[in-house]
Formats: C-alpha cells, sequence, structure tokens
C-alpha cells in the first residue's frame, strides 16, 4: 500500500484536541485519560491563530511547544491543524475589506468563526505565513504525523460576494472563456439582454430584480469552490516546503454539497471526513454509510480517516438528539466496514463556554463515570482488537453517480418543480440498496465504470455529451444502467440539449422526454407493469417518447395516463433501464428487484436492519455486520468475531444493537488495486 | 370601430420571437414553421437592449433591419418592442447611482433582467433616446405594425428605494399637497409624532422601526405606479414623434397588482395583457376569466390583445404544472369569447439557456413533432375558422367594483385580521357569478353603473365619500347592490370614515358597522336564514347597526352570536345587500340566488364546467362555448359551431374538453358602444 | 403607606389623551365625555415631541397649555409624558449617524414611531433638553399629577449596532471586565480563536458566518438593557430638576422581555404597566394573571397602576379580536386584584388617522352610543364603588422564579433543543397555580424567599452559585423547592457549571444531570409514578444521577426509559423536588398536588374558570372573584360585594362573565409590608 498514511500504530483513534480553552492542570488529566481510552491520534490548534499569532507576524509557540511534547512523551501522536479558518480579531480590524459580503449586501464580521474573503489577498498572505511558520517550527516534531488544514472547507461560508471576490470572478472567467463572445455565446445572454462588452462589467451573481443567468451561477458555484481550493494548496505548499508529513483537510461527506470532493481528493495525501448524524432522521445511520461509501470513493477506494463524529449529541441542529447506548460503536464500526481506518471525535473534552458547550465529547461534562466515557474507553479497545482490518479494501459491484457539478445546476431557481431534490432520490436509491446489502461505490459519469455489474443514475440533470457517450459505451459493454427521471437536460453549461431532453442517453435508453409532467402538491399516481402489479408514484412524471425501449410499466393516471412510465432496452450486450416517475420504498423494491437480475446480482437475504460490508485483505474477508434493530440476529457468517475473539462456528449470533467484525480466510483474495 | 387596431389580417397569432438568440440558420426555419402554424404577428425586440446599442449612443440596427425584412417577406407581422424592461451592463457599469435599492436597503444589481430606477434621469434620457432611435428607424417599416413598450411595467421590481427615487417623491408630495400643513394633515402625522416641518424631512417609507404610516404608504404606491407610468408616457412620446402605428404595453390583470390599470388603459392605444395560469389551482381558468375580464373591462369594452399567454408549462412557478391536450385552445378560446381579438404566446421557440429554458413555447424543445406543435398548427386554423367573431363585443349585466387603490390601502399592514384578503374575496364572487355563467365587467364605484342590473362589491376597504354618493344613487334609480365586508372603512387617505365603519354607503344599505369581530383561525360559525337554512361562514363578523334594513340572516354563533349577519334595504327603486362574513362557497350560491332575483337576473342552468359566454356583432351572436369537464355535454345553441362549420341544429353536442363558436342570426343586434 | 402615589382621588381611570390628533372643537367633547365616564387620569404628550419642539430647541407649548387647563379645570388628573419614544423628522434629518442599525446591518429610518441609537449622544443631549423643558414649565401645573417618562422602553426595538452603541459597548465592558484577559477568560474566546488583543476590536454581536459568541450575546442584551435605564435615568433626573411629583415609565410585563424589570422597578417611584391580551390564546386571561403579578412583584408588593390595556381589540396581532361583552371588565378587574390601583387605557378617542386606527379606544369610532363606551361608563362608576381596595395587598405563598438574564441566555442560539422554550414553561407551571387558585409572587433565585411555602423554578438554566446556596438554604429552612428540567446549566458567563448539569443545585435535590436527552419533533413518552400512575410527557428528557433523591416516577419508554424522571429529597427541613420532563397539563396536575401537600398548602376547591384573588386592608378584605365562564356559580365568601352593593348572605352569587369583590372584616388583618 503506498497511501501515505500518517505514522500511526493501529486504526487511529482521538479527537479534536483544545489545550489552550483550559488550564494547564487539565492538561495532565487530560492526556491521563486519554491514554486510559486507548486515544493515539488528537488533532490539535485548528481554532488557535489568534493565540499562535496575537498581533500580525508575531508568534507564540510556547504553548504549542508544551503540549505536542507532552502528547508525545504519552505516546499519542499529532494531527497539527493550520488555524486559518477562524482568522483572529486583528485581521478583521485591519481588513475589513477582506470580510465575506453575502449575497443580499450583509457584511460578514468577526465574534463567530468562519472564513473572511477566499480571494483576499492579504487573507492569502496571512494563511501562507502561518501555515509556514507552523510547518517551519513543528516539521520534524514526532508528535506530528499529518497536517490538517484549515476546517470544513466551505462552512460556514463559501460564497463571497465582496470586491476582492468579484475581481478574482474576473479573472477566473477570462481564464475560462477567452473571449467575452465566447462568454455571451455560453452563459446565452442573449436572453434578457444581459450581453457583455466590457469584463469590468460583469460583477457577482448577486441580489437582482429577478433570478440571475443560471449559468453564471453555475460558473459562480465552480469558482467559489475553485477559490476554496486555491486557499488550501496555497497553505499546503507552503507546508511542504518544510514539511514531508502527509497533508489533510476534514471534508464534509452529505453533508456539506458545496465542494467537488472528486476535485478535492485529488489535493489531499489522504482523505479525511467529518460526520455527524441528521437527528431528525430516525435511519440517520443510512445518510453516515452514504457519507462513508463518498469518502472511500473520492479516495479511490484507499483507506481513509473519520476525521470527525461524536460521541453523542452535536449542539447545532434544531433538537440535538443524543446517541443512545451502543449508538457510537455502531455508528464507528459502520465507518470502519465502509473503509475509514481512523476513528476520531469532534471533540476530546466537552467546552465549558461558546457556542459548542452543548456538543458532547470523548470526556463529556459529566466526567468520566459516565456512560459516554465508558463507551469511548470500550471503543478504544475493540479498535485495537479489530486492527487486523487496516489496509484492507471494500470491493463494490454497484456504482451510483453522485455529481457535485449537476447538483450545483439543478439546485437553481426555475427548475419544473421544485420538489425536484438531487439529495431525496440519491438517498432513495442509495436506501435501496443499503437495505438489499448491496455495497455502491459513488462514481461520476466520466469514470470508467467497466467493474460495476449495476450503475445507478438517481438524477443527473447536467451531463455532458461525452460523458453519456462513456455511459452508452459501458451499456453496449454489457453493463446494467438505470437512469432516473430528469437526467440529461443540459449540457454543462446549462443549455438544453438539442434533440429533446434526455436526448443524450436516448441510444444507450431507447426513448427520450417530450415533456415534464410536474404534479401539483401532494398529488399522487399508480403506475402498473406489465405483468399487472400496482406501483405507487408522486411528485413528477415524464411525457415519454420510446424509440426502441421495451415499456415495462405505464401511468395508469395522472398527467401522463396511458403512457409509459418505466421502460428497459436491450442495447449491445447490456441493458438500460428509465424510471421517468418518483416512486415510493415499495414500487422501488419491486424494480431494483428485475434490475438486479438484468445485471446479475443476486443480494442475500438478511435481517431488516441488519447493516453488514465487507473488506478485503489479503487472504482474508473481514465481515462487518451492524445490528441496528433491538434484537438478536442469526447471521451466516463463518470466522472468527474479532470484537469477542469468539469463532462463530458457521453462524453469528448477533446481539441488538451489537456490531462484530468476523475475520474470515479468503484463500484466493488479494487487496484490490483500484 | 375607430380602435387603433394594428393592422393585421385576421384574429393576431404568434408570439414573441428572439431571433438574437439563435444562429441565423435558425430564422429561416422559423418563419417557415411560423407560416405553417398560421402565425401572422411576432414581439420582436423586447429584450435586445444590449444588442441594438451595444454602447451608449452606438446602435447596430443590422440584424433587427434584416429579420423584419425576412418577415414581412413571408407575411408576418411586427409587434416591435422597445427593450427599456432590461438595460444593459453598460448602463449599471456607467449609473451604480440608477439601481434599484429595495424597502431593507439591498441594491438590485445586473445579471437578472428588470428595471433600474424609475425615477432616474440617466435612465430617463436612455429610454428616451433609445425608443426614438427604434421609431425613426422603423417608422416606415411595413412590418412593423404595433409598438410594444417595455415589458410588464412593474415586474419584476416597482418600488425604488434610491435616491432618485426619494427626490421624485418630494416632488410628487408637493404637487400632491402644496403645503406640509395639508400633508402633515392627511397623512395624520400627529400620530406618533410624524409632523413634518419641512419637505426635505420627507423620505422613503423605507425599513423603520415599527409599522410607517399608511398614507404615506398608501401615496408611495401611487408614486410608484405614476413614475411608471411617467417612463411609459416619455417612451410613448419618443416613438410617436417618429411613427404611426398604435403604441401599446402588456399589462398582467389578475396577476400584478401594483399598477392602476383603469389609469394605464388612458395611455395605450390598445389595450394588451398577458395571462399566466396559477398552476397549483386546478381551476386556474376562472382566475383566467378575470384577468380576461378585467382586460375588456379596462379597455372600456373595445377589443384586447392577448399578448402573452403560454402554450404549455411556465417556468417560474413552485410547480410548473403542463397544459393537457386542448387546454391551451381553451385557454385561447375564452380569452378570445372574453374580448380578445388576438392570441399570442410568450414564445415562438423555446430557449436553450437561461432563465427561462423551461418556459414552453410554440416550438418546444421536442421540436416540431410533438404534441404542442401540432396543437399550435391546429390553433392557428381554428383562428382563421372563427374570424367573423373579430370586433364583436362582450355584453354584461352584473359589474364587480376592482379598485386598485382600495387593494393597495386594505394590503397595507396592522389591519383588523391578517385573513382579510381582497383577492381571495373578489375571487369568491367572481367565481359564484362564472358557475352561474354570469358574464361580468369589472369597474370603478366612480363610474356610470347605470347599465348593470347588479353590482357586486366583493370589499371595497377604500370608499371615497363621492363614490359612495354614485353608489347610493345607483341604488335610487333602480339598481341592485350587494356589498361584502369592510367596506367603506375609510377615505382616500386611509382615514376612518365618520360615523361608523361603512357609514358612507349606510343610506344605501340601511346598516353600519360597530364594530370588527375578526375570529381566530380555524374558527367557524353558522349564520341562519329567515326561512331556517344554514350557512357556514368564517374568518370574519361584524356587530351590524341596522338602520332600516331587513335582516336575512342571522349569526347563530360566534362572536357575533344573535345578531344581523345579512341584510337587505329597499332604497329608493332598487335593493342593497350586506354581507357582513366570509360565507363558503354553498352559502354564497343561496345568497346570490336571492341577490339575482332582486336583480331580475335569471342565470341559464347550464352543466357544471361549462364556460359560456357570448360577443355581440352587428346582426349576429357569437356564442363561445368552452367544456372544462371530461364529459360531452349538450347546450342549446341553434346556429353554425365556426369551429367545425356545423349547424348545431339547435343543441350544440360538446365533446369533453372541446370548445366551439356557434354564430346565430340576431337581427336587432348591434355592436354596444360602451 | 409611603408609595409616592400620583395624587389622585380614588382609583385612577383614564387612559392616553392624543387631543393634538384632534381639532380644537373635540376637546370639549371629549373632556365632557370623560367626565361622563368617570374617568380621573389622562396621559397626555406621548408622541408629541414633533408639536412641542417643532424646530432644535423652539419650543411651542401653548397647545399643551391650553389642555392641561381645560382638564384641571374638569378635575382631570394629568399624567405627563416625555415624547422621547419618538424623536421628529429633524432629529433623523440632522442626526443620521443617530439611527438604529440592526444585526444585519439595516438602518431604521423615519416615517414611523420608535427609537434612535440609546447610545447616541445628540438623543442624549435632545431627551434632557425636552424632559427639563417641559418639567420646568408644568412642575407646578396642578393637573400634573405624575410624570410619564418615554413609551414601552425596549419596543419597538432596543438593540443597536450603528457606531454609537459600538462604542458605549466598549466602554461597558471595560467597566465590567477590567482588563482584556478577564473578558477573554469569561467570554471562553479561546473557542473558534476569537482572542481579543484590543478593546478596538471588539465590535458589537452583528451577524457573521456563524453563531457568535453567547457571552457575547449574553453581554449585549445586558448592555441594551442597560443603554436603555440610562435614558430613563437621564430624563427622570432632569425632571427631578425642576419638579416634585412621582415619575414613571409603562412596563410591558409578560410581553416584552428585554428589560430587567426588577432592575427597572428601583428607578421608578410607581411601577406602570401595560398589558394587552394575546388574542390567539383563547384563555389569555392567565397571561394577564402573570403580567399583573409580575408587575406586583416587581414593584416589591405595592400597589401599582395598569398604564394602559384595551377596551376591545387591538392593531397590531395577526387577528385582532374584539373583546365580548363584560371582558373588559373582567380584565380591569383581575389587574385590580393583583394589586393595581390605577386602571388605565391606550387610548381615550380612536384615532382616525395612521398605524393605530384599528386599535379601540374608551370613545370607539361607534360613538357614544355603542357597546364599548356604554362599558367604559359602567366601567368608571364600578371603580368608584370598589374605591375602598385602594392601597390593600395581595399575600402570596408560593413564589415562582422569573429571571430574564437567564432567559437571555437560554433564548440564545444552540441550546440541546429549540422545543426548549423559557415562557412556555413558565406559562404551564402558573398555568396550573391559577387553576388551583392558587396566588403566586414572582422572585429571583437571588430574593429572600422564606415566606414562601413553595417556590417553583419552571427553567432556570442560568443559575449563579451563591443564588443556588441561597435556593439550598431555603430548603434546608424547611421549604419546598419544585425544580424544573434544564435549570442550573450554566453560570452568569453561559459557561457550563462544574460537576455536571444541575450541579449547583444537587445538595438540595440530591440529583445532577449526567446527559440531555431532547426527543425529535412530535414524540411523546409516559412516566409512570411509584403507585402506578402514567403521566404523559413530551419534548426532553434527562439523564439523571440520583445521589440521594427519592425517585417518584419513572420513564416508562423514550430515550431514557428505566431511569428516573421525577424525583424528591428531603433535604435539612424542607423538601426539594425534581422534574426532568416536559409533564402535560393533566400530569403537571397529580404532581403538584403531592408537592402542595409538602409544602403544607391547601387550595380551595372552587368552579373551574373562576379566579380569585385577595387583597387584604387593615382590619378588612377583599375578595376579588371574577367568572370566565358564561354559567353562574355559588362561591363561599361573606361579605358585601361592593360591585353590586350587596350582602352575600355567606354566599356569593356571581353570574356567568360577572365581577364581585367581596369585602369581609378580617379584625386580625393588618397590611403587609414587604
Amino acid at each position: 500500500m503506498t497511501t501515505p498514511w500518517p505514522a500511526i500504530d493501529g486504526i487511529a483513534y482521538g479527537g479534536d484536541y483544545n489545550p489552550d480553552q483550559w488550564p494547564r492542570a487539565v492538561w495532565d488529566e487530560d492526556v491521563a485519560l486519554m491514554r486510559r481510552a486507548g486515544v493515539n491520534l488528537v488533532s490539535v490548534g485548528i481554532f488557535s491563530w489568534g493565540k499562535l499569532e496575537p498581533s500580525p507576524g508575531r508568534f507564540d509557540f510556547a504553548w504549542l511547544d508544551e503540549i505536542l511534547d507532552l502528547l508525545h512523551g504519552n505516546g499519542i501522536a499529532v494531527d497539527l491543524g493550520t488555524p486559518t479558518a477562524a482568522p483572529p480579531a486583528w485581521f478583521f480590524a485591519d481588513h475589513p475589506d477582506s470580510r465575506v459580503i453575502t449575497r443580499d449586501g450583509t457584511v460578514m464580521g468577526f465574534g463567530s468563526r468562519g472564513m473572511v474573503s477566499h480571494s483576499s489577498p492579504a487573507y492569502r498572505d496571512a494563511i501562507v505565513r502561518v501555515a509556514g511558520a507552523l510547518a517551519e517550527r513543528y516539521a520534524d516534531h514526532p508528535a506530528v504525523v499529518l497536517w490538517h488544514i484549515h476546517n470544513e472547507y466551505g462552512t460556514p461560508v463559501s460564497e463571497d460576494y465582496s470586491r476582492h471576490s468579484v475581481t478574482a470572478w474576473r479573472s477566473w472567467l477570462r481564464a475560462r472563456y477567452g473571449t467575452l463572445d465566447q462568454l455571451n455565446e455560453l452563459w446565452g445572454t442573449a436572453v434578457w439582454g444581459q450581453t457583455y462588452h466590457s469584463w469590468e462589467h460583469i460583477g457577482a451573481p448577486a441580489a437582482a430584480p429577478s433570478v440571475v443567468n443560471p449559468t453564471m451561477r453555475l460558473d459562480w458555484a465552480r469558482f467559489t469552490d475553485h477559490q476554496l481550493r486555491e486557499c488550501f494548496s496555497l497553505e499546503r505548499d507552503a507546508i511542504r516546503r518544510h514539511a514531508t508529513q502527509p497533508v489533510t483537510t476534514n471534508f464534509m461527506a452529505n453533508q456539506h454539497w458545496g465542494t467537488d470532493l472528486w476535485e478535492w481528493a485529488k489535493l489531499v495525501d489522504v482523505v479525511a471526513d467529518d460526520h455527524y448524524l441528521t437527528a431528525a432522521d430516525r435511519e440517520a445511520h443510512i445518510g453516515l454509510a452514504i457519507a462513508a461509501d463518498l469518502s472511500r470513493s473520492v479516495a479511490g477506494g484507499k483507506p481513509w480517516m473519520l476525521m470527525e463524529h461524536s460521541t453523542s449529541a452535536v449542539n447545532w441542529q434544531p433538537r440535538n438528539v443524543a446517541k443512545r447506548p451502543g449508538e457510537m460503536a455502531r455508528n464507528s464500526l459502520t465507518h470502519v466496514a465502509r473503509g475509514a481506518d481512523a476513528v476520531m471525535f469532534f471533540q476530546w473534552r466537552a467546552a465549558r463556554y461558546g457556542q459548542e458547550k452543548f456538543h458532547s465529547a470523548m470526556l463529556p461534562h459529566a466526567g468520566v463515570d459516565s456512560r459516554v466515557f465508558r463507551e469511548v474507553v470500550d471503543l478504544g479497545a475493540t479498535l485495537q482488537r479489530i486492527d487486523a482490518v487496516r489496509g484492507s479494501r471494500v470491493e463494490a459491484e454497484v456504482a451510483v453517480l453522485c455529481d457535485f457539478e449537476s447538483f450545483w445546476a439543478q439546485d437553481l431557481e426555475w427548475r419544473p418543480s421544485e420538489d425536484l431534490d438531487y439529495r431525496q432520490q440519491l438517498r432513495a436509491y442509495y436506501e435501496r440498496l443499503w437495505r438489499d446489502n448491496v455495497t455502491v461505490d459513488f462514481a461520476l459519469p466520466s469514470h470508467d465504470l467497466s467493474r460495476y455489474r449495476l450503475v445507478v443514475i438517481p438524477s443527473q440533470y447536467l451531463l455532458r455529451a461525452d460523458d453519456a457517450a462513456n455511459l452508452t459505451r459501458y451499456v453496449e459493454a454489457g453493463g446494467t444502467l438505470l437512469v432516473s427521471y430528469f437526467s440529461a437536460v443540459v449540457d454543462e453549461y446549462d443549455a438544453v440539449h438539442r434533440g429533446g431532453f434526455l436526448a443524450p442517453l436516448e441510444p444507450a435508453l431507447g426513448v427520450w422526454v417530450e415533456e415534464f409532467l410536474p404534479l401539483r402538491e401532494g398529488d399522487s399516481m399508480t403506475v402498473v407493469t406489465g405483468d399487472g402489479a400496482s406501483l405507487a408514484a408522486d411528485m413528477w412524471a415524464e411525457d415519454l417518447v420510446v424509440t426502441g425501449a421495451d415499456v415495462v410499466a405505464t401511468y395508469e393516471d395522472g398527467p401522463a395516463a396511458g403512457k409509459p412510465a418505466i421502460t428497459r432496452h436491450r442495447h449491445g450486450a447490456g441493458h438500460a433501464w428509465y424510471v421517468s416517475t418518483r416512486l415510493d420504498a415499495d414500487a422501488l423494491r419491486q424494480v431494483m428487484r428485475r434490475v438486479y437480475d438484468d445485471a446479475g446480482l443476486a443480494p442475500a437475504a438478511l435481517p431488516d436492519g441488519v447493516e453488514v460490508v465487507a473488506r478485503r485483505g489479503a487472504g482474508e474477508t473481514f465481515t462487518v455486520a451492524v445490528n441496528h434493530t433491538d434484537q438478536a440476529v442469526d447471521l451466516p457468517f463463518p470466522g472468527t468475531d474479532l470484537v469477542t475473539g469468539h469463532d462463530t462456528g458457521g453462524s453469528l449470533r448477533l446481539a441488538g444493537g451489537a456490531v462484530a467484525v468476523v475475520r474470515a480466510d479468503d484463500p484466493d483474495r488479494s487487496i484490490p488495486e483500484h
């Protein structure tokens, strides 16, 4: 394995650690308790700019020296943060023009955390200075095994309408389009009289009397992400001038959608992700699985780091539901199951002060004699017992497309129905596969998909013509493709494809879309299959023009009554399905069963609520089983449960709420190389 | 007919045409397809300022010359737009002080469409320049039969809180009030210590710590409308200096309520209206009928132009429901039935780019082999077959008052209940009349109403004393008047009438209102008539003081339990009804039946869901029937159905979803002159 | 009685009077009608700055001289207002920098009413000037018996983010913290890198990319209240330099929560309160009772003035429900029952113009021949008949804690659940006591509580350590304490108490909280008592650690299933209860019955919907009974009903909707001195 993994012995375990918030006396207690819990890695300094550089260019490293030495002396490695997600008070005072301005003109000031303008020259100078100074000082510190740049790029703010941003935007557009003629053509500025005759006339897509040009807004999203990546790269390069440890930043997969993680993953040495449950979702662990699979996928299948999650409740949701006994371990092991070789938390010790004081921690306000801390100690021990999974890989036979650009484009104003929801569709298809214990990778339409039996497109509003050709070739070569509605509508400039909606995929699908038929709020429909089964659908229908596909199901009522609803097309050696409406969960189950057949997939029948993922090692397989129900189940997994150390005797008895990692020999198996 | 109707042969048929969004090669295809569809008029240039005047004062007419010639050569007339609804990028860059500022101080920039400040001297100069240049060049172009100024005045922005607007506002107020003493008196500035001692101290009614003086806000609405009309007049006059074709602009009747269409209609040569269905409304065709009747009414009964509607879905509503087969024709014929002699669409060819790409068009993304284009061709043929209706008139025996100023006043903050909704009441009464196939005109309370058997006032919160006297005289002379609650509350300065609420109408109604009794959310009441019928009501009751009226129904419960709810008063030769609560649809049906009796109206009993309106020509009547149901119906209309060319044999068989225009001789009939 | 009560003969009766809104001729009618109604006090001049000082420093008192003389000549005393809640147009024009700026940067202009910056030097100069000029002129006017400064401080705006405010804020913080180190420590600025190294770097807690430091925001709330109090004191001192009449301002108890009424009450000579029913609340009279008890409590038990309420509907709520016959009298007498010796209204005559024209008045738009005016005349007569209650006192055996600072802190962002609602909990506990006819005082946790049998803490999120000790001593000394959930969480700096949530009260309660367990929206739970009763609960549970208490009830389900829900602890001579969840009304009834037993309280069993409060005079008791039902009831109250003049014969027959004031001898009773 050539991954530049941080030099940690075992699965990384620990969390954000903010010693600068506590008196010196507490540090010793912290380190002692970390040892008790099995902590081997902590992230330090993420919000410490004001402490490290109390005035511009004057650094104070004494406290950081001391804590790094203390940690190292206790065998705890350090993921050293650059503090650039929270510029200090003096920065805001000295550079008021660097403050972020929102779309409606509100100036974002100090007093919270969060970025200044990603395009501010003063900010860019300052981050290079502070990251460089840190790297210079700690390049050779034995505690430091990883550099952690910034924090959750894109949150809590990303877009910036300040003048620094507008200046950078014009440069970015010039580089992208070359000439104004090209920009006018591809933005379609002839619509609504938006033609530009000077680069200087182009502003940010800020508040305007009506909806702003969507191509401009799509480019603005690309630009914003680009600027953040530039900031990251500036810091990374400043660090690399001095230091050799791997460099990362913490993503927010399936939570923050403003950063294109496929692009970001190219910039980091190791993918790291933060994940927090959506408390209102009673099956939030499905969203967690999406986040974990997405993290692994953007990492190219290589192990990744769970950089933050929570031991119990968070503090920023409307109702911050606490995790129940065992839930933290189930969450952690699910991340491991899906490729994480690190289990980290925000944060080590609960804060007494400030915005996050009600966020849970490894060491809660209640102290060591508490459910949470006991479970933290247990989890540390468990991770040590399952250490053998490190470096093994997850293999998937199914890919689900997940394209940030398409999401950005679809999410703009004035789409045919505001009920069109990319993330809801992603979840709906993923959830079906999850319930069937089918492990998936995420992918882009431009990827080589040939290793997958099935490719699912929950929604791909924006689809480039060459990507459509790639998908078509995938089917031709024998793949099974399922495309859901409102796909292949526009190209990369948000221009409608010639030939009608869905036209670029018509060769593969044997169908295209004459007209969109959104439903009124609350309306529903019935779709009937050829063998007479009734499927419930709602929200959306389409007027399909079948050019070669077989009609699998027909609209019984609603705006497309009597017309095709679901089609299947034999194309080359493969099959391509099209689903033109939003099916309910049961309907989707029935349809996917037939799609699995086409793909030659035979999902194992396991008890409901049990999640099973395999990691493949050299000559062995680790089957991670997570029981989300409160009933014990029996699972046909021979091998040794590393969590308990017991041989399953061929059938694993998994208690309600419990987790297992069953190691089984698999002599022919090598670690997959993606 | 002396109407300055554009020189078009037949009912005008076509739509907005934006050739500047397409390559030259597409133009030829467009014109050929227009001919196939029977298009005889297109609107050109509405958003082309940036193309026409690429830099200030430098014009480029070459492309426009070419397309006008091409259209003319193919027999298609042109409605030539002035592009002033979307000033170009250079205008925003050169005149940043001309940008619209919202009530809370947000500056509205470029990147969308929409106005700059209606009071900006630079804007006013620029529109005179561009409109004049266009008129000078095309005054004698044979294609141009109509001038189309601006676009949907008042949308997407109208109010402007910039300094240019404030300067103009002070002048407008000086002209209106003469002295500050007069303004202080009539605005009631003694309340909350708002007395002004200098004109320069008067600002816009922008964000303030609490609710702003309502008279100030009402005047601001008047001022805003006035400024927009001034802009229109400036352009119109610039055009008339060169050209003789009629001039219009496109209204938004029953959609945008910020412009007083009674005033606007005085400024145009021919009334034109845009109408889009409210997709969430399953009976949106009733709102369409309101819009059409209102367009005809402000036009003084003369034929008007449907300048825009849609072939199918629009793109800017939450859920853009597509029209179903036949619906476009039903919509179009309903407009014709209610006085339109033009059926135009936005737009000819669906846009590939930009904000409106999901708006349907005559030529959709799906191309010519599509349901929509086939129906467009059919509709063109239908309009040619019914050409005889041109110039005929609609006659109504009932007037419904629709006063924009009263709406503006009622819609301000701090009314007795936020459930008071002028437009909801207008719809409720109109809908009752629509279901009874009673054709109505809209009118102002100052109008001569003597030709109507019945005048209905759904709500007239603001009623001038002399207008009340006009209504009283109408009753005295034998008219039947129905007044709904929350009427005659204030005068034109939003000051409560002396003598109690409703006092100005007390002579006619024999009742006035001691106190308003709004209900809590969700509460309902029963009202009982003298003959024991129970009527359902909700939202609002009043404590009535009966001074002469007969009590028709009494509150059984609720805050006015035991008190009069509905009264009827014989006054002079007429009758005046008062309904002090919000009745449900069935209750309103029962009450209106008795009101019709008083008015001597006997609505024909036709099948539900069939809409019938008559247009009267010289010696003939055209009965337009629209079947909104999916069942065939038989209608007792002798004559020839111009749509099919068949004689009805006395009874028209109208298929589900179909339309008919039955021409019958009516020898004594002449075209009414309003 | 040493209260500096205004020199009025009898219970004060009247309202705001704005003669400057009316022609001179109306004044004579007003005064005549006031006499008919028994009015003996009116508040004049509250919004008259623009009339009194038409340009800076130039005063016009002529109209005020005239009306004061007219009122005095008719025996009507005057509460003379300073007009400083509505600076005139010239002030806004001359001092644009004094305008209030909102948190998001919106500038609040003229055109409404409401404050400018409370920290503007120009504003402070101007209010001293106008208050001083008024006091100098009218110090010896025989009509003036009371000075009324400003209006409803804190409404409609209080917070100000202008530069004047920021400057004052830095001074206030310097005075509070002394050093930046102290501020950094106690604000916890180490969190999110907010450390300050210069006072000049501290801004207002305005719009920021994420949530602002909560301690900063809590201090900002304190600062805002402090600035308003400074403004009050400046005016008060300016008046006292000339005049000797008592000085007050009108509070908004239980309506506006931004002013700490405990602090404000120290500044006024007599407590005055405005109260308006919440129309959407069908039992708004319970909220009224809270307001009245809170007014009396902050007044230290002394009589207070109801400065404003309404005769019928107000105008600023979503649905302004009119009072029904008798409701105004019931409201008024409830205020009297709870300690008011004044019954005043906004306003005397309904305004024809402006924002408040739909607010009811003593003399409504309908004039004298109206229900409202007849009831006003009746109420005046009733107040004269019950004049003997003046000066008597209310005695309560129960205290409910009501701490504004704790509310401010709890109301900030990012609490464990957004359903945590301080005011809802206050209402829930108060309502239970109200239904049991248990009269309560409100108190602070720092108060001497020894005279109460029971102290109830609906929620005390912020609890200082020494206040916790005070409560513990109260229990030790034999008191009964009930504490509801989410209490004693943080100290005065919003820092979590060491030792876990609730730790400061653990000695008294015998329990502390390991973790908060908020529920998802709509979820509910059952709690089971030791004797098997099932109690319904929702929204919130806690993971309790019992250290000494008895478990009274246990969670049957939900996130804390099987764990203690309600505990009772014997501590010293008293008992301390803890309720860790939100009980429904019936459950709360059952629990409180047992708590009453501990406290030795035996609430009288009276018919539902009847409200009874006693006022104690020297040797006599006045029992005020208010029947909120429409059924007559019999109440075991011997004595004379002052309202009717009849002896009850031992049992008062109280008609539906009626009020009574039963005077009974009580020879051993003296007026309590708090």
